[in-house]
């Protein structure tokens, strides 16, 4: 039964590199000035209430398959996850999707207030560019390294994130046909998660670089199927595993993959965008390169059911 | 009469830096994808609507110090700017000062709403990293390059202005002491303007490098001065003229320096700190460096009426 082999050897590789990131985090905030306060409480909510860590998981595994070792891979790890959390604080905000509930837990203004929430947000950003530019990354070169903050701010900016959430916003309560919802998703999810696998190859100068093309195939894959599960759970999902309200996207009048496709089309999406990544793994493999970990977590993608 | 022509000399300077700013700032907004959009157009209102621009005058004057060619600076120059427009478009958020007037226009939220005021911020910080990371700095080591990631991250965050804000915010209709008041200048506003300083410096490398504590020294002082002459303009300036209500202080019972100190040691206080000023500048014109156009602004900054 080897596929359930691979499917323990996977969530135990999850497992340890969210605790490794979580450990990261903390290493990174736990020394702010002021942590007694309440903006750097604030932060540590955000970046520390849980999550897959996926973004993390990318970047290292992404790194190792080049031969990269992990203590090269803990500060674009946790730079890229501090973005993230930054953008979910400022997405639940009341002016932005207006969400109480986040990973069970009450969201970041809820607890701490918008003003905090806010101030967390854009620290949580500065703090990803501080990271990326000060930790410890031994065997990295300068010109990779400062190819991370290129990188990751292009993921972050109008070209990325933030122009993803724009759109989104802009299409709440319109109907906008499936092209459209697609470059949403590409901006305001898929930017950051290519972003991480992105610095996760740089960290190996050349032959990182050298396989960026078949990288940001697989990125585009998972990317958008991480998304279309994510509507799907939205419909199917049980409010409990999934951490925020059911049925949040119908309430927030929101496009979404199973309401222009139908649910069983969505599915039948994923599973072609889950194809799609295989083949760029696949086109990897025949350069030698050990894409297991990468090949799980798309499988991972497409079966979870939180 | 020497000093008026040197006046006139430094606002020839100041001009031409500030038309220098907001062209470069338009520069790297123009390409931006979906510049047709709100985003785009919010965070064009936030970073050109005007403003003297001493942060990027700062870049191009200690640069230049230093003989560094102006092409190499106004990357710095402009990201500095895109950190201190962002942070001026959320202290205006209605969970932060509240304030619906800034330079004499309507504020970024109250021109595109909230949610675009948030995006707008957040890209704007993005934005700033992204220049650094990839304009054209041709004369500017790759370690330069990052160190001023470095201290441009570390300025923003919580050791510098959002670590400021939220001392700001928490101390609001409290009675804080003069100590804590400075502790918060120095955080909020007087980071940035220091990494405006260092930025300069970096861009020279190892001769800007050695310069920094005596320009650390000048900037403490000029960025405090910035600051307690705010706060009197705030008590005795003329809304038309500052561009932002007369009195808004008072009205959010905000410390200030005047209230603390009154009015008339207030002005003693911005004197001292323009002696203090002009002594690292004198410690680094024995050095021969020409050290005139910072000497022209410490003058400017204690005497401006806006």
């Amino acid at each position: 039964m080897p596929e359930i082999g691979k499917s323990a050897a996977f969530a135990d590789q999850l497992l340890a590199f969210r605790q490794r990131t979580d450990r990261t985090l903390l290493d990174f905030i736990a020394p702010l000035p002021f942590n007694d306060g309440d903006l750097v409480a604030s932060m540590r909510h955000g970046a520390l209430l849980g999550g897959k860590r996926l973004r993390p998981f990318l970047v290292y595994t992404t790194g190792q398959m080049f031969g990269i070792a992990q203590n090269n891979l803990d500060a674009p790890a946790a730079a890229v996850e501090c973005i993230h959390a930054y953008s979910l604080i400022h997405d639940d905000l009341p002016a932005m999707d207006n969400d109480d509930l986040r990973r069970g837990q009450p969201t970041c203004h809820i607890k701490f207030g918008e003003a905090n929430a806010i101030l967390a947000g854009d620290a949580l950003q500065s703090l990803a560019f501080s990271i990326l530019a000060d930790a410890e990354m031994p065997d990295v070169a300068l010109r990779d390294r400062l190819a991370m903050v290129s990188e990751l701010a292009a993921a972050s900016g109008v070209a990325g994130m933030c122009g993803g959430q724009s759109m989104d916003l802009d299409a709440e309560g319109k109907q906008i046909g499936l092209a459209a919802l697609e470059q949403i998703h590409r901006h305001k999810t898929g930017a950051l998660i290519r972003a991480a696998i992105r610095l996760g190859a740089l960290a190996a100068g050349s032959s990182g670089r050298a396989a960026l093309p078949l990288l940001d195939r697989y990125a585009a894959a998972i990317g958008l199927a991480f998304q279309v599960q994510d509507d799907i759970l939205d419909v199917i999902g049980e409010t409990e595993k999934i951490g925020k309200r059911q049925g949040a996207d119908q309430q927030h009048r929101k496009s979404t993959y199973p309401a222009l496709l139908g649910l069983d089309y969505a599915k039948v999406k994923t599973w072609e965008l889950y194809q799609e990544a295989l083949a760029a793994l696949n086109a990897l493999a025949a350069q030698s390169y050990d894409t297991a970990p990468l090949r799980a977590l798309a499988s991972f993608i497409i079966k979870r059911d939180n």
